[in-house]
C-alpha cells in the first residue's frame, strides 16, 4: 500500500444516479466500490444527488449554483446516465446532458476525458480478426465544438442560417497534450493525434503545434498523426496499433463510442473526467447514455459504471483496490463465457462481481 | 434503352487524375467506360486536367478560374485522387485538398455528396457478423465544417485562440434532405438523419426540422434519428439497418470512410459529388486518397474509381450502362474470392474487369 492509498484512507463520494439505466448500474458500482474499498482499509461516504429528468420536471432546474458549490466538496462524483426518453415530449431534447452533463465537465474543468478501450479475452468481439485491443482516449473535455457558442438567424423561415463555433485554446489543448504523453510513457509510448486538420485548419494546426512541441520532452515516446475519418478505419480494420489517441471534444466522442463498438460493446466502455490540477472533483461515468428502451427492466449491464468505479479509485490513489475490482471483472467475465449469462439481471451481475472481488481480495 | 439514354449519346467528359495513385485508377476506369459506353451506343470524349501537386509545384496554382471554366463546360468531371506525400514538406498540408478537391465541391455546387455502401457476397469484411450491407449516405456537400471560416488569434503564443464556424442553412440542408427523401423512395423507404443535435442545438435544430418538414410529403419513407456517435456504433453492430443516411459534411465524411471500412475496404468505395440544378457538371470519385504510400507501384486497387465511372453513367442517364458495369465488378469480385488476387496490378484487375464486361453487354 502506497502513501497516497495510506492518505486515501476516507472517500467522500457525490453520486448522481441520473436517469434511466443510470440508477441501476450505479447501485451495482456502489456494491462493488465498498468491497474493494474495505479491503483497502478505506470507507467509502456516498451522498446522493438526485438530478436528472425527474428533478428537472419537478423543480425546473437542471443544476443550481447552490448544487454545484456542494459537489465542489466532494473527492470525486460518480456518474450513472442522465437523458430523456426521445418520446417524452415534456423534455426539449439535449436539454439535461447539457445543462447537467456538459455543464458539470465546463464548470469542474474536466479538461481530460479519459476514455480507456480494451478488450477481453473472453469477451466477443464484432470483428473477425479477433486480436487484442488496449489504448485509451484523451479526449480533450472544454472546448472545442461542445462549447455552446453559435445561433441562428430568421429561423423557421427559407433564409434561415444556423452556426456551431469550434473554441480551441492554446491552454486548454496543450494540457491535454502533456497528459496524453504523461499517459504514453505510461504505456506502449506510442502516441495519435486525430483530428482534421486538412479541413479544420486553424484548430487542427493548433493542435498539431502542440503536439509537435511537447513531443521533444517526453523523447521515448514516438507519435503520428491520422485524420478522423482515417481513424475510423483503423479503429476497425487494425485497432490494435493504437495505445494511446488525444483528440478533440467531438472527435472523440464519435471516437469512442467506436471504439466501445469494436472492443465487444458500450456495455463495457468506462470513463473519467479529469480535473487535472485537483481544484474540483473529477467525475466517473460509462460511456453509454440512459437508454430509456431498456430502463426499469433490470436488465442493463452494470460494467462499464463498475470499471467507470475502479478508474475513479484509481485516480483517488487506491491503485491496488482499482486493479483488484479490474481482475475481478476479467475473471468473472471469462466465467460467463464459458456458462452464459443472457439471462442475467442487472443485480446478478454486480452480486456476481462482488463475490468474485471478495476472491480477489481474499 | 430509355430516352434520356437515347439523349446521351455524347459524353464529354473531363478528367482530373490528380496525385498519387489517383492516375493509375482512372486509367483503369477510363478502359472500363469506354466499353460499357460503347456497348449503350454512345461515345466518350475525355479531356485531361493535369491538376494537383505536381501542377501547383510547377506553376502555383491549385485551380484557376480559367480552368474552372472550363470545367463547367463538360457533361461531368471524373476526378481520381489528389492530395500530397506528408513527408513532402514542400507542399503545405491540405493545401491541394482545400484549393482544388473542395473548390471544385463548393464552386460547382455539389450539394450532394453520393456515397454508396455494400457488400458484394464474395469480399471479405472485417465484421463477424457478415450480413448483407446497402445502403447510401448523402452527404451534404457545400457548407457545415467545410466552408473554411475560421482564424486564429495571438498564433504561436500562450494566449493562442483558434476558431472553426460550422455554417448551415435552411437552403443548403432543405435540398438535401428532398434528395435523402427521394433516393430513400426509390430504396427500400428508410431514411435516417444523423447528427449530434444534444450538443450542436443550432445546426441540429435546422437539420431537424428540414427532415420533419419533408416528411409528410414522402408518406411511404419512414424515417429516425441518430446521434453521430451512436451511429457508428450501428454501423459496426448492425450496419444492415441502415437504407438511407442524411448528414452533414464532417459527419459524412466520418461516417463514409468507417462504411467503407466495415463493407470490405476503402478500395471499393465510390462516390458522386452532385449538383442538382444541372447548372454545373456532377464529380465522380473514389472515396480514397492519392495513397503516396503506394503509388507508382502499379498495385492500387482500381474498383473504386470504375463503381465511380458507373455512378457517373448512371447520373448521365445511360443507367444500364452502370448496371453492367456493377454486374461485371460483381462477377469479377466472385472469380476473384474463388481464385485469389492478390498478386494482381491495377492493370490486370482494370483489364479483367474490362474482360467480363464484354461477355456482360454480349
Ligand atoms: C450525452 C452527450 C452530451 C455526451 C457527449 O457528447 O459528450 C455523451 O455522448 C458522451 O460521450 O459522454
Ligand atoms: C481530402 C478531404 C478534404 C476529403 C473530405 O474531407 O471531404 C476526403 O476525406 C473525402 O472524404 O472526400
Amino acid at each position: 500500500v502506497s502513501a497516497a492509498e495510506q492518505a486515501a484512507q476516507h472517500l467522500d463520494i457525490a453520486v448522481i444516479p441520473g436517469d434511466g439505466i443510470g440508477p441501476e448500474v450505479i447501485t451495482e458500482a456502489r456494491k462493488v466500490l465498498d468491497v474493494a474499498a474495505e479491503a483497502s482499509g478505506a470507507t467509502v461516504d456516498y451522498t446522493e444527488y438526485p438530478l436528472g429528468v425527474q428533478h428537472w420536471l419537478a423543480t425546473g432546474e437542471t443544476l443550481s449554483e447552490e448544487t454545484l458549490q456542494q459537489l465542489r466538496g466532494h473527492d470525486a462524483i460518480l456518474f450513472g446516465a442522465v437523458g430523456a426518453d426521445p418520446q417524452d415530449t415534456r423534455v426539449p431534447s439535449g436539454l439535461i446532458e447539457r445543462e447537467l452533463l456538459l455543464k458539470l465537465r465546463f464548470s469542474l474543468d474536466h479538461c481530460v476525458n479519459l476514455r480507456p478501450a480494451r478488450t477481453y479475452p473472453a469477451v466477443q468481439t464484432p470483428l473477425l480478426a479477433d486480436a487484442p485491443i488496449d489504448f485509451v482516449v484523451v479526449r480533450e473535455g472544454t472546448e472545442g465544438p461542445y462549447v455552446g457558442n453559435g445561433g441562428s438567424i430568421r429561423k423557421g423561415t427559407s433564409q434561415e442560417i444556423a452556426t456551431e463555433v469550434s473554441l480551441n485554446t492554446a491552454y486548454g489543448v496543450q494540457r491535454v497534450v502533456e497528459d496524453a504523453f504523461v499517459r504514453a510513457q505510461g504505456r506502449s509510448k506510442k502516441l495519435t493525434l486525430v483530428h482534421k486538420h486538412n479541413v479544420l485548419v486553424h484548430a487542427g494546426d493548433l493542435w498539431r503545434r502542440a503536439v509537435e512541441q511537447a513531443a521533444p520532452s517526453y523523447p521515448d515516446v514516438t507519435w503520428d498523426y491520422m485524420h478522423v475519418d482515417a481513424a475510423t478505419i483503423h479503429m476497425v480494420t487494425h485497432p490494435g496499433r493504437f495505445d494511446v489517441i488525444v483528440t478533440d471534444n467531438l472527435f472523440g466522442d464519435i471516437l469512442t463510442d467506436l471504439a466501445g463498438a469494436v472492443t465487444g460493446g458500450i456495455g463495457l466502455a468506462a470513463s473519467g473526467s479529469i480535473n487535472a490540477t485537483g481544484d474540483a472533483p473529477s467525475m466517473f461515468e460509462p460511456v453509454h447514455g440512459s437508454a430509456p428502451d431498456i430502463a426499469g427492466q433490470g436488465i442493463a449491464d452494470p460494467t462499464a459504471a463498475i470499471l467507470s468505479a475502479a478508474l475513479m479509485l484509481d485516480h483517488l490513489g487506491l491503485s491496488t483496490a482499482a486493479e483488484q475490482i479490474e481482475q475481478a471483472v476479467h475473471v468473472q467475465l471469462s466465467q460467463w463465457a464459458a456458462e452464459g449469462s443472457a439471462t442475467l439481471s442487472t443485480a446478478q451481475r454486480g452480486d456476481a462481481y462482488v463475490q468474485q472481488l471478495r476472491r480477489v481480495v481474499a
